[in-house]
């Protein structure tokens, strides 16, 4: 295997990780705001909310040379990684 | 809106765009392997590899208490984002 190759490589799997360790802490975080809204009564999905998060984050992938809606599916997948969390962890319907 | 939720949210707007930098960067990265591989006549797509990437981001996810599957899955959307932006590149079948 060229070494080039595994340089390359190795970078990719530290920026790998740094994904996972901020998936952690971005599920802390949800985590707390689910308590938060469930102990305030508040719906576990907020529409409007997801849609600024959404046009935020293909602004910003557009302004990173990003396919923003790459970067849409991604939070997508967590968006609803979150939701499952959250019914998980209170049983109840999103 | 309650000054904790939106202090939450802040936290996650920094957490998303943090995302965004790291996709960048990661996409950088496998621009040069892209270019390193077709420079050497290689497979745009290594298996064995692969299986190596999925199977460290799984055991990663899950001593950071991550769902394993939702990792992958985050994996697999963007590896498969990365073989689109090859082929775009080089017209090439992955």
């Amino acid at each position: 295997m060229n070494k080039d190759l595994n340089d390359l490589r190795e970078s990719l799997d530290n920026i790998d990780n740094a994904f996972i360790f901020l998936l952690a802490e971005r599920f802390r975080v949800t985590q707390k705001i689910g308590l938060y809204k469930s102990e305030q009564g508040l719906p576990a999905v907020d529409e409007a909310r997801e849609r600024v998060q959404f046009a935020q984050i293909e602004r910003l992938a557009r302004d990173r040379g990003l396919n923003p809606e790459f970067a849409s599916k991604m939070l997508r997948l967590i968006i609803d990684e979150v939701v499952e969390n959250h019914e998980a962890m209170s049983g109840a319907e999103g």
